[in-house]
């Protein structure tokens, strides 16, 4: 069984949102009524031979990220993060020393977004070192963009370049903010590849998103750009000014939700299989 | 290095406090305000063959028991537990049934406290089944029991039986929003044992809190129901009215940061190594 099958079996019972929970299980950030300001809050795992094998890199870049994952949903929303609860599992082959270097590659990413480390776990581990980072942001009421917000018309644009697989580059925090108030309403970060990731849009807004291959930036071949997760650039839909922090990549149509790429000709490419979605058991 | 001793040395330069973040690293709990309310914060962790095996009972009591764990932190504040977001690993030896089977056990408990599941993730684990629950709940602000607000002059009291072990019993959550109403101010769940929680509070008060023996209601050995944990019992500070809720077993008195244990006769009995404090690396 899959990821999105066996998180389908599990939750299908369990309501998308209720009461002051606008924005609940299906997305990678909740978004709660708290008075005058919405609470988001990012939940990121990292396992060990599963996210990362520890001779691909020193700890602190594991450490960053998931710090840099977990900021990057609350990016996607525009908020600003504030809090964060770090759960560690620690196996008997990772020293103090490793962890600490662990530790501080997440605390580094988390000091430059001003966020304070409020509470979390250690524990052991039968086998691999595994992190679980819990992040809560803040903004203002109703301003956080969604999925369901892209209509017929808008734009959508890129944050940076995809395929480059740059995953401790910093999570768009300020671009988020800035976005909101441009009066953006609708973005996601792309962790799963961009193809991926704008389906959530287009299924969550019931629109037709058509990209145009040649002006998606990227680096390597443009099918594993597309669907190759962990850029953590922002994806988002609009009508926003010129700006060279973006670039505009497609449109939004009205109609069947789906993603489409065309050629400089109009003719459609094909991706099969766009996307991560992990087997998980049997 | 014992897990006390590696939180301190990652957690050092970390601030217990910080503008809206009342309560942070170091209580099982956070509190951090959000305009009339305070938003409660609890994360816990169970780990296959470090917390349980699976052989011990089915799956379901498992994932009662984490809702349990996290839950009771809630109850201590005296919060009302609200959303709560669930993060599983799970290696190739657990079906999807299995996990089902868990996370059935785990709403059971969520939904007798009307607590929706707001998010999560689900990834693949090299070995060994785990799950980190993050709970939040809501209290009115200021009115959380805390750690640190034990006087001189306080009553000790314990909602329950010590030493049963009684890990999937419901979380006291009723208990501690009617302490809170009585104008309870200083409360911790019992989960690493009686002595090691009270410790906690003594330490945060800078109190002396001495025990009554033949007060204590307890199962087994005394030594057992006081280093043993998971019991997930309240024990609380204050001057209460006369309750069956709860037991009175002892008083709190001016003084250094210590938990003592008298007999009927005040004389000092000795229980040494006492409450969890795991190994974790090397």
């Amino acid at each position: 069984m899959t990821e999105v099958e066996l998180i389908e079996l599990l939750t299908r019972n369990i309501p998308r949102h209720k009461g002051d929970l606008k924005i609940g299980i299906g997305d990678d950030c909740s978004v709660i009524r708290a008075g005058k300001k919405d609470i988001l809050i990012s939940c990121d795992s990292l396992v060990e031979d599963i996210h990362f094998k520890r001779k691909w890199a020193s700890w602190d870049v594991w450490g960053a990220k998931i710090a840099a994952a977990a900021l990057s949903d609350i990016a996607a929303k525009g908020g600003k993060p504030c809090y964060a609860w770090v759960n560690l599992s620690i196996p008997k082959n990772v020293s103090a020393k490793q962890t600490q270097t662990f530790y501080n590659g997440l605390l580094k990413i988390l000091k430059k977004f001003k966020t304070t480390i409020a509470g979390g776990n250690i524990t052991k581990s039968p086998k691999g070192f595994s992190a679980i980072l819990t992040v809560w942001g803040e903004i203002a009421s109703g301003k956080a963009m969604l999925r369901d917000k892209a209509k017929g018309g808008d734009t959508v644009y890129v944050s940076g370049v995809l395929g480059k697989n740059d995953f401790v580059k910093s999570p768009h925090i300020k671009l988020g903010q800035w976005l909101v108030k441009k009066g953006c309403r609708c973005a996601i970060d792309v962790s799963d590849g961009l193809l991926k990731d704008l389906g959530h849009i287009a299924k969550a807004s019931k629109v037709k998103i058509v990209l145009n291959a040649e002006k998606l930036p990227h680096e390597g071949p443009l099918k594993k750009a597309l669907t190759r997760g962990e850029d953590y650039v922002l994806a988002f839909t609009g009508r926003l000014p010129y700006s060279n922090r973006y670039h505009m990549v497609g449109e939004v149509k009205k109609g069947s939700s789906c993603v489409q790429v065309v050629d400089s000709k109009g003719n459609l490419l094909s991706f099969p299989n766009s996307g991560f979605d992990h087997r998980i058991t049997g």
